[in-house]
């Protein structure tokens, strides 16, 4: 199994960005965070953040095939972008829609999200936990299959 | 540590109702799938079920000083009960909030909450595996006590 | 054939409460008027009245697999319960909602009901003739299978 | 004289729920209280708490011919429960309708009161002396009945 | 401790008017009644009853610094009256609103209450006993202010 | 028979005050006009003016079991007093509400009024005339009683 | 010349009611500094305080064709009384509304004047000195009066 | 002390303008009225009327450190001009607010002032008088001065 | 007979500005043109032009009893000047409203004009020809009166 | 080149006004800084301020043919005064609006800008800066014209 | 000092593009303008465009603790990217809103800016001026600082 | 003649994405269809997809003098994109809009179009043949422009 964690735009500047409100985590910890997770596992997992619109489409797209599953932050494109909600349609891949904090108690319009329908799920307000409590709807999908194929 | 994973109306006929949509996984599967993922920890769990509204308050009330999360999917009961949302509040013990399908694409009298205001956070759509999801953020907050008192 | 009559809160102080009113006839005279009707066929009749939202549910999860219809007075809790909407869903037993009175005739919060939409259909207004009409449709469609069956 | 005192969902935790905010007094505090007005009279009082609102229902019904009178804190319920509202008209018992605090001045959601119209009256907002002072109503009341019998 | 019970327009009719609606319980059976309650108390009570909005103004100015609770029952001067609840704010006298009738089931006009907002609390729709039980509060408050002095 | 003439607020002023626009009659020439009517009759008429809405209430109040009809102009009162209503209820008196001129076509405050559902009827808009129109109302139905006693 | 100085509901509460807020001065305080202001002329003052709408209409009546001009503070009746409306308009005495605080800035309830279009004009918001602004009008009108005169 | 009375557009044309309706008092008139009454005092007065806008702007602005108060009759305007409001804040001297008729009676457009929130009260409706009222809050705020002072 | 043509702000740039939108005709030309007319006449024309709001009212209110009638393109002024509006009603010299331009065309805050109500009317949108159009009112008018006089 | 810094009303009080608000600089010290930005440049500049719109409407008339470029603060005239618009369009000189504050964090009334679409772009928010940075424009402008022209 | 100008989508297609609307200038002219402007100061400036709008999210991230100042055109983005917006609260890098046109006057879709609430201020409408008047306030608080530093 | 025909995000996904749904034909298919059309013509034809915004908008760019007409697909950028509508503004080539779906029959947010005002005209909702259609414009228009040339 082969899963891709998917980190929108001005995620990597977490942990730097006002570390006394976001707390002081970065991606990287969150990337250790959730290898130290699947250590002992089968699971492959590829990790990457991307500022582009563009780039997040084709990186969902090439999941196509590949990946198992994506976990998605979307971050600002959650509201704005049609694209990404296109392209999680088209790679036909299971995606979760992740978000550290809770987005319904912000601004307005960031209460709207284009992905959430087309998403298998929403895990919201949980920290950097909602990405390990992601992973773990993974990690029970595959122990799932590996018990339909036994 | 010590959890408590309560289940509202109609969740005993999981698996037998509707198989072909909602799987054939019961609450004894749900119960079994959570234990297995809590074994080797200290972590003592209860799992509960119950179709009475008052028997659910009643359990959570008795959470309080005993449990030091609550995990509820309290099913219909989400969308009707005060008295629910006044025994969270009185048993001040950490709740998250379970979903197994995705309440805001189904109707209108599901997409309310009375208790979401009173958790800690949201898990929809997942299935089963919103609980297992729900138990590794227990998890999660568990090992970063450990790790604080160590 | 098997048919469960199931009667919701306070329907056990019929022909004791404002009999001036209400009438006298008792639950157990509607009990008694449907087996009258009942006499000389193959059906067989549970009839059964609580007065808790929780037990009703589970009473009408058991009636799956075994019931071929209910007929169903949720009298209160027709307004205010999603739980015992969710319970006929699951039990998949056509279900004939009753009631002794015209709702849409009373107070505005009578007006509402949360299983008219999962049930076969409703009787209300005709007294406790509501329910002998409701045993019609049930007499009815099982002419029509036995018609079949031949 | 017999008397029904009635308590609703989560009332039970008086007393150990935020004891800064809603005081040290427990129900069973409250029980004393009544019990020392009643000292020296012919007064029984029955005083019971209970979660479940079917539980509520069948209190109240079974009230009828039994109690005299019944004071009741719905609590939650109050603003939820047309069954209770049918077991008070049913039960044909004077009902007294009690409230710790000035419900008014809550969330909106609990400003409607679906008992009001069919209890004798309310007493609000006196802090756990809204019971002594529903209680003596009823004292008042079995004087009144007393002098008419001698 | 001294109290005031001060009484509307119209009230002294009580007992003339619709006897067999209202009782034969005049406004000096009221003060006998609150008078024999008071029977071996320290408590002294003046009762006064008056049909002019003025009248009542200054009556209760003159509370200030005299009485130490005001039971009020403003009847139709509850639902017009700023000068009376200014008269309440400027006396800073403890005041209980009572009324005889369940004011919310009847006339629209009288649903809004001007004092309200001032008041300690409200007894409603208990007949002459709602003056018994607004004087059970005071009592209750008395023995609280005597146990602490001990 | 004996009736009531009673005219509230400012009618003492009628004469004196803008004779050019309510004319140069007084409540004096009123009551003359009045009493010119019943010469030759066996109907005894009590005329009444008083400013203070206190006493117009008590004024009502004594009506009860004297008189058998009250000629009632509570001129700005009738717009603001639910006292003058409630006192008209209490003296079980029949009344006839009085205005000199067309409340409808003056401020939009004045054209409610508290005491019409309370009263047989009302005479508006005819000047001095509306008191002897109210009077012939009276006369008739005294002559409808003594044909009856007769 | 000769004026009426009037006060409505709880101004004689002025100066004893929270003095931190309005200030210590009585009416006894405004009545001698309108008196001082006075000293040397011919004027002669009236200064009255009366808490019943009934008396404040009669003192308006009765200051017709005996006072030159009524300064008004009608208090919480300036909101609620069309007689005191009414009985300027009868009495034809130029009348100055005075308040002592900015009515605007307050309850919504006290934005509505019914005298102010009956009056030459409004002081507002100047604390005691309303008062003392409004008797320099009257002063002026008498000097030009007398200056007529010669 | 040193006051400041300013004039705005049109007002030069007092007197001379419709007589019959505003009176003959022209400006000088009402300055004369002033001066005589503060004759005798220590008071001096600058008496001034401007028909531009930008005028009455600087002279309130050389008000500043110079004048003690600023009585303003801002005429037209008062409706119409930020700049006049902006020039008060910028002053920061006392500013009464002044109009000879009572602008609330008028055109939809006089109804509204810009000046009003910055300017320590109003006086409204007194004619010419409304300065010499005006002038008494000064006297009254000196006198107030000299007492604090001795 | 003594007339008065008064221009606003910005019209002494007529011609100067944009001359092929506007056309080459100066307010010289347009003077010159009106002059053309009256030769042979009895009629005086003073012809002015100022850009300050104060002087225009100025030389409107210096119009009293001086002109018979004043033609007043007031340009910018017309939508913004209360001031203006005050001095024509002060002057009392019938006055006639001219537009060069068809405002009603133009941006939305060009089509209310506070001096319209107390103008004799508008001539609006006819370039130069506006003025001659109003100096024909005032031509007509004079013959009008010759006739009377003769 | 030449140009011309027109100020509007108030501005004259700047570094007087509120200097703990609006800072120390005075509009002297504003041209101080803008002539030593110029020195060693051919660029002539006038810096005025005028508290009067008409005085303004010509300042910026007289600059047709004179100026190249005006610098333009009208404060308060900017949301009333058409004519100061109109005034731009008939110049027809390039003129650059500057606002010290952020008008639009300001009162509703100062949103709205009558010359912002007759000017060549606006400056807002960067204090006595937002003045240097208008004139940068112009410096540019003249260093483009003497490029061209070599 | 260390500032980077930033511009947005299509600007490098200035001069290119409508050059008989635009001008022939280009980016890099403006560079040049702007580097022309520098020399002979400290301070450092990068110039980049970019037509992504992730990668105009980099940019200002990477801005973070290495430039004193960015000064961005964004171009179509200001009006639809919440991405750049949060990028810039996440640089804490004081920013200069640009735009060459004044947007104000162009399509509706252009009035809304994310960007703006999170800049110092806004230079709008001067071409490529707008630039260089941006960097006149870096150069202004650069001058500023350094004076403060001796 | 050269054309472009360019294609926006997710578009390299068709045919691989949900053929039954959009038939299995694939961009290349598409541009084997094209190319067939254009046999035998003198009309060359590139063709290109793009997911990243910003690369379209550079791709139309650099159209600008190279291609004769633009035929685009920007799919789901056509709904957000401001910056693809400015980059066909500047470059200046005939763009003609292409959607394969009916985009009026999608969801609310796919209605709306910021590229079609900037475009020649838009072919929506005929699957492959939109691409078909836009092309036959282009030959018409070549034919047209031969015609022309004879």
């Amino acid at each position: 199994m082969h899963i891709l964690v998917l980190n929108g735009p001005n995620l990597n500047m977490l942990g730097v960005r006002n570390p006394e409100i976001y707390g002081k985590q970065t991606l990287g910890d969150i990337e250790a965070m959730l290898r130290k997770r699947l250590a002992g596992t089968d699971i492959k997992m590829d990790f990457a953040q991307n500022n582009l619109e563009g780039h997040l489409v084709e990186l969902i797209q090439k999941a196509r095939g590949k990946y198992d599953y994506i976990l998605l932050n979307a971050a600002a494109y959650t509201h704005t972008s049609i694209a990404i909600r296109d392209a999680i349609e088209a790679a036909e891949v299971p995606t979760v829609e992740i978000h550290l904090s809770n987005v319904a108690q912000r601004e307005e319009f960031r209460h709207f999200s284009y992905i959430a329908p087309v998403c298998v799920g929403t895990v919201t307000g949980f920290g950097v936990y909602s990405y390990l409590m992601a992973l773990e709807y993974v990690l029970a999908k595959d122990a799932e299959k590996v018990n339909k194929d036994e």
